[in-house]
C-alpha cells in the first residue's frame, strides 16, 4: 500500500520534516499553515533533507514530490490519502483543526497527529469520522529518523491503524503500534524521564549541560543507538542472562540513586543557567550547521549500522539499506516514465503525480 | 603521563573489560579474583575484545601487555601505578578490600573504583591514605566505550584527580570529572531514570521490551549517540535554539506526562515478564552473539562519527580516530622495541614491561 498524495497541515520543524520525507519519496503534498513565514521555513528544512537524501541515497532517488501551499485545511486536503497534523500541543487547536480536516478529507483517508503526547481518543471527540485518526508520532530529524509510534484511540478501527501502519512503512519508517493509549506514549515517556532527571543534575550543578551530553555520548547512547535499554542489560547479566541481571540490579530502585523522583521548579533562572551553558557548548555552530553535523552522523551511522550482524544489517541499519534499495527503485520507475513521457506526445502519467 | 603497571581487583564483567583494555594498551595487569573461573571469565572477555581491537585498530595495535593471576590483593597491587578496583557494590566489601589495597599499594599510586553509584567519601572511611581514591566508574564494555566519571571524595586531593584524568586519558578514555559529589553521579543517575520509566512501561503492558528497545535504537537513541540531549533539543528549537525550546517544553513537567515517578514494585512477576519478554527478543542469539554483534556495531558507528564535522571527527569518532593513531604509534614502539632486543644480548627494556 502506497501514499499517492498527502497534506501536511502544520510546517514547523515537525511538520516540515514530514513534507520532506513524503516529497522526496515522490509523493505530491499540499501544505496548510497560516504562518506567513512557512514557505521559507519549509523551504530551509526541504534543502537540508535534500543534502542528507543525496548523500544517503547511493542507488538514487525517485523525481522529487510537488510541493505545494494551500491557502486553507479544505484546499490541503482534497484528494489527499494521508493527512499528517502537526499543530503546536493545544488541546483546543488540535479539536478546531481536526475537525475541519475531518469534514474535508477523502472518507478513507488516514489522519495522523504528530502529537507527542495527547491521547488520541481525547481528539476524536471533535470528529464525526474518529475511526480514522491514529497519533503518528515522528522524531525530529522526521526525514531522517525512521521510528513512528502508532496509537489508536477508542474509536479508531482496528483496520485503519494496519493501514498506517502500512502507509507509514512505505515511506522508509519503522512504525511501531502502542499497546495501550497513554499519555506521551512510549517515547515521550522515556524522553520526559530523562529531561526531568537531566534539569535536576544541572540544576544542582553536579554537571554542566556540556558535561551531561558528554557522559550521554560517550557510553550508553553508543549502546542504545543500536540494542536498546533492555538488549542492552541482557548481555551486561553476563552468561546467566536477564534473570541474573534483574536479580543484581533489582534493589537499586530502592536506594538513593531514585530519591530525586518530583519535578525541579522551571523557573527562569534554570532557563537562563540552560541556555547559558548550551551557548558556551554549541555557541560556536549555527543551529543550520548543528543540523548538518547532525544529518551527516545519522546517515553515517545508520550506514555502520547497515553492515552490522555480519552484513545483514542490524536495528535502523537493516531498515536503511531497505530504504535505500527502495528509492533506488522508485528512481528508476520514475526516470522510465520521464522518458516514457518524453517519448509520447500525451501525457501517460497518472494525472496525480504528474509534475507537468 | 601514561601508566606502566596496572592491577585489577574483581575480574568480572566490569574487571575483565578494564583488564583488556589495560593490556590491549601494551600495559601489564595483575588481576585478583577469588573467584575459581575468573582466568576463563578474563579470557572470555579478552578473546572479544582484540577481535574488536584487530578490527579498529586500522594503524597496528602495540604488543599486548602480561596478564597475571595474583593470589592476594597484596601480590596484585605490587609496583603498580594504576589499582582498579571492580568488586561487588556492597559498602562493606568496598571497605574491606580498599582497605587492604590501601595498605599494600605504592605510596603514589591512583585507586579507582569502579562502583556505579558509591559516594567515594563513603569508601575512603576506611583507608589511611584515601586521598589518592577516586571514582573511575566506566561503561560496558569497557575496552570500547570510552567514557569514565571521574569522582573525587572529601578526602581526595586535587592533584589526584587531575592524575587519574591524565592516566586514564592515556589509555584512549574520554574521562569526565563530575563536579559535586552525589550518589550515583551522572551516568547512572540517568540510566536509573530511564530503567524506573520503563519498568512501567513494561509491568503496565504498554509495550514489550522489544517494542521499547525498537523505540529506543529507532529513534532518540541515534540522536544521543552523538549530541547528547541538550545540543539535540537545542537544534529542536529551531532558529530560536535552547531558550525557545524550554518555553516550549518546560510546561510539559507538569503534565500527567509525568505522572508516574514512584518506583514500581520490583516483584517475581515483573522479573518474570521481562525475562519471558527479553527471551522472545533475543534467544535466538547466545550472549556472545550478541557481544560480537554490539561490539562490531560500537566500533563500526565510532568510525562513522570519526568522518563526521567534514572530515574532523565528531563526539566518541573524534576521540576514536585519536585512539586509533596512538594505538598505531604504540605499535610502531614496541616493533621497534622487539627489533632493538633482538639486535642486543642485554635486554635494555624497562624491565616492568619486558615480556621476556
Amino acid at each position: 500500500m502506497t501514499i499517492t498524495r498527502a497534506a501536511c497541515v502544520g510546517g514547523g520543524v515537525i511538520g516540515a520534516g514530514w513534507v520532506a520525507r513524503l516529497a522526496l519519496n515522490g509523493i505530491d503534498v499540499s501544505i496548510f499553515d497560516p504562518d506567513p513565514e512557512a514557505k521559507r521555513k519549509v523551504g530551509e528544512v526541504m534543502k537540508g533533507a535534500r543534502r542528507a537524501y543525496r548523500r544517503m541515497a547511493t542507488n538514487g532517488l525517485p523525481r522529487e514530490g510537488r510541493i505545494t501551499y494551500a491557502k486553507s485545511i479544505a484546499e490541503a486536503v482534497e484528494g489527499a490519502d494521508l493527512i499528517q497534523e502537526s499543530v503546536p500541543e493545544r488541546l483546543d487547536l488540535k479539536h478546531k483543526v481536526l475537525a475541519e480536516i475531518d469534514a474535508h478529507a477523502q472518507r478513507d483517508a488516514i489522519i495522523g497527529s504528530s502529537t507527542s503526547g495527547i491521547k488520541p481518543t481525547d481528539m476524536q471527540s471533535a470528529m464525526k469520522r474518529p475511526q480514522r485518526l491514529v497519533v503518528a508520532h515522528p522524531f525530529n530529524p522526521v526525514y531522517l529518523l525512521p521510528l513512528v509510534e502508532i496509537v489508536g484511540g477508542e474509536k479508531t478501527k482496528k483496520k485503519h491503524v494496519e493501514r498506517a501502519r502500512e502507509l507509514y512503512a512505505s515511506i522508509g519508517m519503522k512504525p511501531v503500534v502502542i499497546r495501550k493509549e497513554i499519555e506521551a506514549f512510549v517515547g515521550d515517556r522515556l524522553l520526559e524521564a530523562m529531561w526531568r532527571e537531566a534539569l535536576w543534575l544541572i540544576k544542582d550543578g553536579i554537571c554542566t549541560v556540556e558535561e551531561l551530553d558528554d557522559i550521554m555520548r560517550y557510553s550508553f547512547g553508543l549502546r542504545w543507538a543500536q540494542m536498546g535499554m533492555f538488549q542492552v542489560y541482557r548481555i551486561a547479566g553476563g552468561e546467566a542472562g536477564m534473570r541474573h541481571f534483574m536479580a543484581q540490579f533489582g534493589p537499586c530502585l530502592s536506594w538513593p540513586w531514585t530519591k530525586l523522583m518530583d519535578v525541579p521548579e522551571f523557573n527562569d533562572e534554570l532557563v537562563d543557567l540552560i541556555a547559558t551553558q548550551s551557548d558556551a557548548q554549541s555557541g560556536q555552530w549555527s543551529i543550520r550547521e548543528l543540523e548538518k553535523i547532525r544529518d551527516d552522523n545519522l546517515v553515517a551511522m545508520m550506514e555502520a549500522l547497515a553492515r552490522g550482524d555480519g552484513g545483514k544489517g542490524w536495528g535502523a541499519g537493516e531498515l536503511h539499506k531497505d530504504y535505500v534499495k527502495q528509492l533506488g527503485k522508485a528512481a528508476k520507475g520514475s526516470k522510465a516514465a520521464r522518458k516514457r513521457k518524453a517519448e509520447s506526445p500525451a501525457n501517460t502519467l497518472e494525472p496525480k503525480s504528474g509534475k507537468g
